[in-house]
């Protein structure tokens, strides 16, 4: 029986999503949770992998379960408090058989918090930059990201990807009581690719690049044209969409 | 000149507001910082002395500052600097030369905190209680609290508060998407107040106690008739007014 997990989690004390030697990854963590719960291991495959230090706040994971559990709810809750306080399991949903977590992923959708002032209770979960921003050059440039479809520019160097085309399909900012975050949703992403277009905005929000300029690095299809990343702990996976058929009644 | 200065902090380090022997404190940080800047003691008094591991979402203490010293917000700057991550100065005001932050105080609002799952983004910022409550039964007994004038049933025994009574204007839950909050504005608040009120009410939301027996609690006027005290850190100081008239131009 082919199960979807959803998941959220803090990324500061992991790895990424994904299992390395020698560091906690989510990944290795939940896997290890499984194995207690259904005593037998269970590799799972995520809708992403997330970066060192960056945050999910919707992700599913798919894997196969032995058809003797029926009870999906109550493994989601045993699931949850076996994965400690930093990792979330909302729910255990039953999949068509042949659902995968990452290649039906019709759309994912990735934030950007930003804060301009020193928050207490936002330690780790935003990137604090002292100075505003100007939010509506920011957006004008973003507007130009949906029209775009080579993303190289943003891709990382020597990356194993095959190709570099994205269809974004939103990209704003939008203002908090702290700050802003940016949101963009697109049907695939290239590794470091929000973090790289965030960073490459916040130039535009300083005034360092204009307009034309942003767009100039957009065309330029080269990494080095674009701003420096910005740091993970502003980053979450926000949401992951799937097709409505694959989720089966229970 | 008398200075006001609105500060926030993340209680979870500290001891409370108030300075202890060889325990960290809120008081003695931001005395240490002002200390730092103004290269002299500056001791400080508080709005109100929070419990440990209680927060502040804004609180206001006043001091005495040489009246040399005449860019207040380049000093806020400095002091929210070195207060570290878990204390940020907002803003430095000048006051009325008598303002007292702690006997001008009109009103003062709490705000209590309930998570109902796992928040790998709200770790010490909630109480997590698994269970949901009825909080329309919580809302319908909150409402004898602006009835109410003595608050012995929810005050610390063996306290050295001269009265009991307080005066409370707002006593209401409010849904929010993983919990909820309880927000509470009286002119005074006796010792450990809102904590025993909250447990109390909490009893109420799980059907232990109904609207006749709260009402018994309060009648009571003792402290053993109430429910026990919930955890600090669901606990915010979330606002502290003033007659606008004690605030100076600068």
């Amino acid at each position: 029986m082919r199960c979807f997990a959803e998941i959220a989690y803090n990324g500061a004390p992991f790895c990424g999503w994904q299992r390395q030697p020698n560091q906690p990854s989510v990944q290795q963590r939940v896997e290890e949770a499984l194995a207690t719960v259904v005593r037998a291991p269970v590799p799972i495959v995520g809708a992403g992998r997330t970066d060192t230090g960056v945050h999910a706040r919707r992700i599913w994971a798919h894997f196969d379960l032995p058809d003797s559990l029926t009870d999906l709810n109550r493994l989601a809750i045993s699931l949850d408090r076996l994965c400690g306080p930093d990792i979330a399991v909302r729910q255990i949903r039953k999949v068509t058989p042949d659902a995968h977590a990452r290649f039906d992923a019709v759309s994912r959708t990735y934030r950007y918090y930003v804060i301009h002032r020193k928050s207490p209770f936002s330690r780790g979960l935003a990137w604090q930059l002292p100075r505003p921003l100007d939010y509506e050059a920011m957006n004008e440039a973003a507007a130009i990201l949906p029209e775009t479809s080579d993303f190289t520019s943003f891709a990382k160097l020597h990356s194993d990807a095959k190709t570099n085309i994205c269809k974004v399909t939103e990209a704003k900012w939008f203002r908090t009581e702290e700050g802003a975050f940016f949101q963009i949703r697109a049907n695939r992403f290239l590794r470091n690719m929000v973090r790289a277009v965030v960073g490459t905005l916040v130039e535009v929000g300083r005034g360092r690049l204009d307009l034309n300029g942003f767009r100039g690095v957009v065309e330029a299809r080269n990494r080095c044209a674009a701003g420096e990343s910005v740091p993970a702990h502003g980053l979450y996976l926000w949401d992951v969409e799937y097709p409505p058929e694959i989720f089966l009644p229970e």
